[in-house]
């Protein structure tokens, strides 16, 4: 019972309160079993952490504590909507999207920052479908932005 | 009955044919209940009316006027595929790729002319998941691009 | 029976092993009768063979095969998941990411090579609602990177 905020205790992580979007859209929608995520960036005590492009301000160590910080508040939004995070079935598919100078050809290893946490609290349930890529730019200058989408079960 | 409809004539927005794509696909996808509509641009007229980059060629409100008339051709894919716009129960995801400026940070102002345009459109069944970035180029220098997942009622 | 492997052979196109991802992520996930395949560069016999920025780099031409050889990648992994590439009821999303020079603006004939592969792989079942836009940069400088949202009939 509750595996996965016992898999979350033991990790440290405390999830922060669901993020309010600052523009026209919602933290998650879950239609039928499915749930869509919105894009997190790598915000922390209500500051933006990690700023500037990957091989360029920042390093593939600092993407990869980026991309595990956005995650985190995703499964904070995966929760505002499912309740009960045990209740999620499956990690289907996760894009990374990574701020990256032009010649900047690692996002998988920044992107991984997201997918081990995914595995760690989730165990084989976070088992995903991934993209990641080099943006031009993102929404502040973030480092990193992480959507998802998630499957519950009936 | 046709509240939709009635919503865009009260905004003054006079669908577009349903654009026809340059390439080898089709503006809307619907499977189950889901409809997946291919990117838009925004072009009004048959012209591209808003191109270049934003923090470089164009600024926040051009930007956000270029969501605006891309989302309106989302819209029209949508019709395309679902016959009565009221037979839409979510605008679920929708994705704003923004061509930007490598320092330009404001692509969630740009988007939020898209996604206020769904709320003016669909009501509260318009609130939807989103991401916002910054691409690196888009076809024919387009301004903005965006693309949407819906959810139909059976 | 067996169409798609049928239209496979005639195109001359042998599907490579799943491709493994290098990092924490499946190659694909089926969640109810979705398939989400993850990302393929345009590697053959093991080796990235397109890299680089398309408008800078790289012609269309050879942005054209580089989409195409990262489609028949995302059939081995769709393949992977389903086993029998007839259960495919529809290709339902694809997105082309091409690393591009920021001047850059064909895209969408780029990611035609995908797009028109899927077409004779899979007929009309092959019609996709689609994105392609320009990446700031690729995982190994890639020239393009494929994602496909697949629908798997009961």
């Amino acid at each position: 019972m509750n595996i996965v905020e016992k898999n979350l205790r033991e990790l440290n992580i405390t999830l922060p309160d669901c993020p309010t979007p600052v523009a026209a859209y919602v933290p998650a929608v879950r239609v039928g079993n499915f749930v869509f995520a919105s894009g997190q960036t790598p915000i922390a005590g209500g500051n933006l952490v990690y700023k500037g492009k990957l091989g360029q301000d920042l390093g593939i160590e600092e993407g990869y504590e980026a991309a595990r910080l956005a995650a985190i508040r995703v499964i904070a939004e995966l929760k505002s909507v499912v309740g009960d995070l045990d209740r999620i079935a499956r990690i289907v598919k996760v894009t990374g999207y990574v701020n990256s100078a032009p010649d900047f050809g690692d996002q998988p290893k920044v992107v991984n920052g997201a997918s081990e946490l995914f595995r760690s609290v989730f165990g084989e349930k976070g088992d995903h479908a991934r993209i990641a890529f080099g943006t031009g730019a993102l929404p502040d200058n973030a480092a990193v932005e992480i959507d998802v989408i998630a499957y519950v079960e009936d």
